[in-house]
């Protein structure tokens, strides 16, 4: 067996077997097969496409490419990800409810890269929250409370890390089988028993439209299913930015409040059905709509805001930011943006809405950026809201004066508004199951 | 302008202007482009294809990537180039043939690489022949003699070279576009205003079957169109090895019985066909088989083997090698292949023929091998001749005794002998003009 005839053989639209892509996987991670014909076969893959039996090995070769978390002693541990976008702090929400009902929470999560965000950001807004613990302390903590979330601190999913940053200089990240197995790769690394799936979809997010974010969240499903872990995907909307927060503060802010109770419609739905899923996976609930009034149940009782608390405060956080927010530090400046006409709004881009709040400082453009924890957007109006001509439809928080003005200026410009009002946006777009 | 949208583009199988591909060519030559990515796009090319304007304008931004070779002060040259293949060795016999009518012939070959052999190769087997001419030198041959052949002392087409060796690591190598824009990006560096291509077929060339050739002669004509060099392209059969002789020195020997009347039947037909078309391009003759006629008879009349003589001479090679081929060095060992069993040659396949000549050591594995010119392989019997068991098929020239054992050993199996004649084989398969 040798590279180049496996690149051959993907390149003519022949299926590699489990013995080919172990050998790149293994290959290309301790360099003996060069960037250049990785390009090549990534390339060849992104066109010719995988199929499932593929992608799954390919997912396997990855995830055993480097460390293995071993979470057995924990039970079954239910895994959420999201594949990516704009103001989503659904970790930081969904991880305490799910604690709340006794199921163990034991996350790794990741930075944030381009204009979508990172959970370990958010939590590192946090005045002392640590997110680099040892393994062993991270899997005491579980043990103790329930919930322990945490940075990547293991070689998790190596070839995974060296693929994905050639997929980024060749153009080819936009690929289902090459996104699925990444994803994938790294969930069964993290020791994930169960996975449940955020697939989001729309301008914000990888996948554009429906049909894609249903190819990938089907991938995924039966990458998980064969990998003995059972999945399920829940494609959301992601046209416009998930809440009213964007950026690190302002979002663990808009956490405690949804903890506490004051939750937008959209959040809402994504924390209920994403919830209620892994509640049924964990195996304490089978009716989903009856774990959906159970998670507003342990809101209600304050249950799952005590759960936030003990989980930071195990983590070093100061507890008293979240008991009282407007402790956090504020931006310099804090700008209306007001609506130029009166009338609905019809559009609110993700993607631009996730631009801004990188300029403003929120998100990295290079990996080595660092991070303003208080720097970021509220949108008080999202579509389908009636607006008037002079209302204030957002604030930028921002560090710098002039920064300030001139985001405000190209977030107003982002708002499209017309007269009439369009159909109501739906957050939960499927499930698969 | 940058690569990732380059790529992008190929990826989504979209036409690239000619912008995009000088940018792809310029900045892959200097280095700004990483091979990782051209690997990429050129995968996406193989998969993708590219149109003749992309082709002609990949051709003439390799072309233009190093130097230009100037001859217009020569007049018309026109120039021939074969494909490759195993005992070809038309330049040898078809350069002082065309010489021999005063078109003028400046021409830079290549080294053999794997199973093919070079040009240049066999004219250093002449004793004293040098290929490193400086181009002042070359020219003054050309204006002096009429002809000249030399290695590839310029900097011809770089990125082409680049290009090259990028391929055939990553599984690239045969893609028409890919192949066609390196052969006439070369030509056309090479300062040629006309050219005739021998594009061969078969299991010994790079076009396995009739159709691939045609697509190929095709592509390269339309390049040579497009760009204003008159091209005519003659589609050979390449399935067994081109005449007698496999090997250096042997072939040069094949190659001044040819000049002197002692003529192979297929070396023949490809020498007349090519060597018709070539007067034809230079202006010297309408009529392809007048022209035959004219080649034959300035063959039978000794001025062209007295033209490949001064061509010898002035290149520094000892002439008398050539007036009395028993002076070139004999390999230690001639050992005779013979028939297991009577019948009729049914196959003598070309790129096996090729291998078992390269073991024995008249070709190169890698760049850096040194060749013997003494040794490789002369086939008494071709397809379509009549064997009795026991008769002498061919003769292996090898300096080792067990090697020699060993390959004759192959070459017996190579040979494919039937009770039927197969119906006689073609060597002229199309003329694409």
């Amino acid at each position: 067996m040798n590279i180049q005839e496996i690149i051959a053989k993907k390149r003519d639209n022949l299926e590699l077997n489990k013995e080919e892509i172990e050998y790149f996987v293994t290959n290309y991670t301790n360099g003996n097969i060069a960037d250049y014909q990785a390009a090549a076969l990534v390339m060849a893959i992104y066109i010719n496409g995988m199929n499932k039996q593929e992608t799954t090995n390919l997912t396997l070769s990855m995830a055993h490419s480097g460390d293995i978390l071993d979470l057995s002693e924990l039970g079954t541990v239910v895994d959420k990800h999201s594949t990516g976008g704009i103001g989503d702090k659904i970790t930081l929400i969904l991880a305490p409810i799910i604690a709340s009902f006794n199921i163990p929470v034991a996350k790794m999560s990741g930075r944030g890269l381009g204009y979508t965000g990172g959970t370990i950001d958010k939590l590192e807004a946090i005045p002392g929250y640590k997110t680099n613990l040892t393994i062993e302390e991270f899997i005491q903590n579980v043990k103790k409370n329930g919930i322990s979330v945490i940075g990547q601190t293991l070689n998790l999913a190596p070839a995974d890390k060296k693929l994905y940053a050639l997929r980024d200089v060749i153009s080819a990240t936009e690929s289902i089988p090459l996104i699925s197995s990444s994803i994938m790769s790294k969930k069964i690394a993290a020791g994930a028993s169960k996975i449940v799936l955020d697939v989001t979809c729309g301008n914000g997010a990888f996948m554009k439209n429906l049909k894609d974010a249903e190819n990938l969240a089907k991938m995924m499903k039966n990458i998980g299913d064969l990998a003995h872990k059972e999945t399920v995907c829940v494609i959301t909307n992601m046209n416009e930015p998930l809440g009213k927060a964007v950026g690190n503060s302002l979002e663990v802010i808009e956490s405690v409040k949804f903890l506490k109770g004051e939750m937008s419609e959209d959040v809402k739905e994504v924390i209920l059905e994403l919830g209620s899923y892994m509640i049924k996976l964990a195996g304490k609930g089978a009716n989903i709509e009856e774990n959906k009034q159970k998670i507003l149940e342990n809101i209600k009782n304050g249950m799952a805001f005590e759960k936030f608390k003990t989980w930071v405060s195990s983590q070093g956080g100061d507890v008293s930011f979240l008991e009282d927010t407007q402790k956090f530090k504020k931006a310099k400046y804090i700008l209306p943006v007001l609506a130029q006409k009166s009338g609905y709004v019809t559009s609110l881009n993700a993607q631009k809405v996730g631009e801004i709040s990188m300029n403003l400082g929120a998100g990295r453009i290079q990996k080595e950026d660092t991070i303003l924890p208080e720097v970021g957007i509220i949108l008080e109006k999202k579509t389908g809201a009636k607006v008037q001509k002079g209302e204030i439809l957002a604030y930028i928080h921002a560090n710098n004066e002039s920064l300030a003005n001139e985001q405000a200026q190209k977030l107003q410009n982002v708002y499209e508004i017309q007269e009439h009002k369009l159909e109501t946006k739906k957050n939960i777009l499927e499930i698969i199951a």
